[in-house]
């Protein structure tokens, strides 16, 4: 409609402009607004699109970004008042893309302490984060700005970072599409590292075809990353064809040999009875040392976070959340031969992972155990359990963290009190394009993706 | 002369195993010997030979491995007895490569426990290895009985392992031409891991010409070796063209603000000198990290050999040289984010030598600050200083584990009591081209290669 001049770009700002002001109070989804850069990219927009120099499906298009994303001028906190006056002189690889691509930056999105996902365990220095499908709830996180953004209609799109789950797991509490991409298919430059072996870039959206056509945008080498890969990104939208017959999609049956509320194990099961239906060809698989996930996991993560946040630590550490600070200091007590053991342990994962992608084409389970919990609860129950929150909510996440592997979430249901329920496929390493194309299939078969929070 | 019938390849391997009877006694370079082995090979490739089916340069040629090259059948101790009784049940690369190209296989050489460069300092389980120069002296570590045996004659070829030096040291300390090549570029397979991150596989040759036919048969991708390179293999030998007129060679000043012995870095400089009367644009360039090389190498090696041999150090402790035990113990005690800022450091340290190798094809300075000191001898002097042997030792040889790139030793004079003195040539990632051509044009320039050790 913006190419046809049917809408233009400067009514949808606006309009979204609206919906940030109208909900901002409850959800805070923003650490720093931008309504008046916002404005002028929506006239230039408009401008462009009149004069005939439509850029493309993300022209006009309100977008925000993880405020650890680095916009040239724009203050950059990595959601800790340590780096309030920090303003970075240069764009973010990320950031670079979308503005060439046209896009109109409405902010920068909030988020757990430097991306340490521990979501409803603090109060942030910049403010909680709110479910928009429940505002006493967690949005998740870390990206939980970028969660509540989306699913509340103040932004189409928004990018988060996913080092445990980071992704993917506000995406679900709030009833989104989010894509963890294969571990250097999106550069991290100019992003804030937290565990430069674990992170990842990617984007959230309502919709998978929204996300394949941020992936568009966003997907392809930068040589100025020397984490970036050099391998040819596709056009993701050709990979929507909505068939999946004869798909072999694997369910390993450790997934449910942990936690898992029965009524969200129910609502993926039947999720992953529909894409059998819609052709695909479901199996059990065994993924035995998907059980030691969290031991590899968080080994590596807060050796790798102590090692590069050790300064911080030492000199700011009253400033840091009790939490998060634990977090960064347990890394420094853990020997170098013990993180190698971690690094060995991961290798050996991440090959029987890729053992599994050779017998079947994706891996489904549940997105996460349990719905999302009350703000503040630094435990929930899950099932039979009582676990941590942030154990809990990194069990499904975090295993694609270590293998590096294509995982995206797609809303797949209802869970108690309403909220939202995701359904996890992950793929093999670059091969976004079958991940998303199961996801839009389930989701066109579905009505998921059109309910609303009521906000 | 193997090819055209005017010498059998039994007549060799004849008289390389009388060579091997006669001085094994005094070098003891050997820790399986096989000479029934060899002579069937021989015989073996002489009837190939007779009947037309000639296999290349190496066919018939009188060859030895490390005792950490798996060989299928043959015991493989790694120079302690712990392993007396290990005897794989398959070949390495290597060891498979150099048996298809018809190379006969003399045994498996002596070297410093699990690899461990502490040359001197201790009483192997297999005896200590002397330097044919003078066998009072150390042969170097921890390859040194593939020094002493090419360099005594008892074989053409042998293959040694590089962590911190252990090819170039014993290669230069007795006189003979040693290659690390690229990280990646030889396979292996079925060699007993010391450090994972830091091992190399090379030749060691008495010619360099010797050493790029033994190249063009170990060069090339290992797809069951994860880190093996995927990175095309030339034909060495065309590499060597005595002509390097032009070729940049850069002289890191740094080389020389550390403990050099003045005779050492005289022979060195005048070597240097001759590159240029070659044709060769020689300048001083400088590495500033350089100083930093053993904080950086200590760490990671020490920590990744902690990793792999714990289960070893703490059931068998006592069984392993103390020397070597506390090696393998002291990565115990550094904690994971040491070890990270160590890895982290190793790659500012590595951007720094590629930035180094835009400006020049080649850096060039002594292999070892010292000649072979005497067997036992836990301290050498160097210069005005006193230092380990071991730090002494890899001061020159470490900087290119850590970058991973290519080096290689050539004889370039003598020093008190005439032990030899060796240059070091290093170059870019997967350049072994330049680094041999150089190394060849120099030698082919002077007569040090056709001196042989007194024995």
């Amino acid at each position: 409609m913006i190419r046809n001049g049917e809408v233009s770009p400067v009514e949808v700002t606006q309009a979204h402009l609206e919906r940030i002001e109208a909900l901002e109070p409850r959800l805070n989804s923003f650490i720093t607004r931008l309504p008046e850069r916002a404005m002028a990219s929506a006239r230039e927009a408009e401008r462009e699109v009149r004069a005939g120099r439509y850029r493309g499906p993300l022209h006009g298009i309100p977008v925000g970004l993880k405020d650890l994303y680095h916009v040239k001028g724009v203050p950059n906190t990595a959601g800790s008042r340590i780096f309030h006056d920090f303003v970075p002189d240069a764009d973010s690889e990320v950031a670079a893309r979308f503005e060439a691509a046209g896009a109109v930056l409405m902010g920068k999105l909030s988020l757990d302490q430097f991306a340490a996902g521990i979501a409803g365990q603090h109060s942030p220095d910049y403010g909680v984060m709110h479910n928009p499908w429940n505002t006493d709830l967690v949005a998740g996180g870390s990206s939980g700005g970028s969660g509540s953004a989306v699913a509340a209609g103040q932004c189409v799109l928004a990018m988060g970072t996913d080092t445990g789950g980071s992704i993917r797991a506000p995406a679900s509490l709030c009833g989104i599409v989010g894509l963890k991409p294969t571990y250097g298919r999106v550069s991290r430059r100019g992003i804030t590292v937290f565990s430069w072996g674990l992170d990842h870039a990617g984007p959230m959206a309502r919709t998978v075809e929204d996300i394949a056509l941020a992936m568009n945008v966003l997907a392809g080498h930068d040589p100025k990353d020397p984490t970036s890969a050099d391998v040819p990104a596709p056009d993701y939208t050709l990979a929507l064809t909505g068939d999946i017959r004869g798909l072999r999609v694997g369910v390993p049956r450790e997934y449910f040999q942990v936690p898992v509320d029965p009524l969200v194990e129910r609502t993926v099961r039947a999720a992953i009875d529909r894409l059998a239906a819609l052709g695909a060809e479901v199996s059990e698989v065994s993924w035995p040392m998907y059980l030691d996930t969290t031991d590899i996991g968080n080994t590596i993560h807060r050796c790798e976070a102590a090692s590069l946040h050790w300064e911080l630590t030492r000199d700011r550490g009253p400033e840091i959340h009790p939490t998060v600070r634990g977090m960064l200091e347990a890394g420094t007590f853990v020997s170098a031969p013990d993180y190698l053991l971690a690094q060995r342990a991961r290798t050996a994962f991440t090959r029987q992972c890729l053992d599994l992608l050779s017998e079947v084409d994706l891996l489904a389970g549940p997105m996460e155990p349990v719905t999302a919990h009350r703000i503040g609860d630094t435990e929930v129950r899950v099932g039979d359990a009582v676990l941590g929150s942030s154990p809990a909510l990194t069990q499904y996440t975090r295993p694609f963290n270590l293998t590096g592997f294509p995982a995206v979430t797609v809303p797949c249901g209802f869970g108690d009190g309403g909220m939202p329920i995701g359904l996890q496929l992950a793929g093999r390493p670059f091969d976004e394009e079958t991940v998303l194309r199961a996801a839009h299939a389930y989701e066109q078969a579905t009505e998921w993706h059109h309910r609303r929070p009521p906000i």
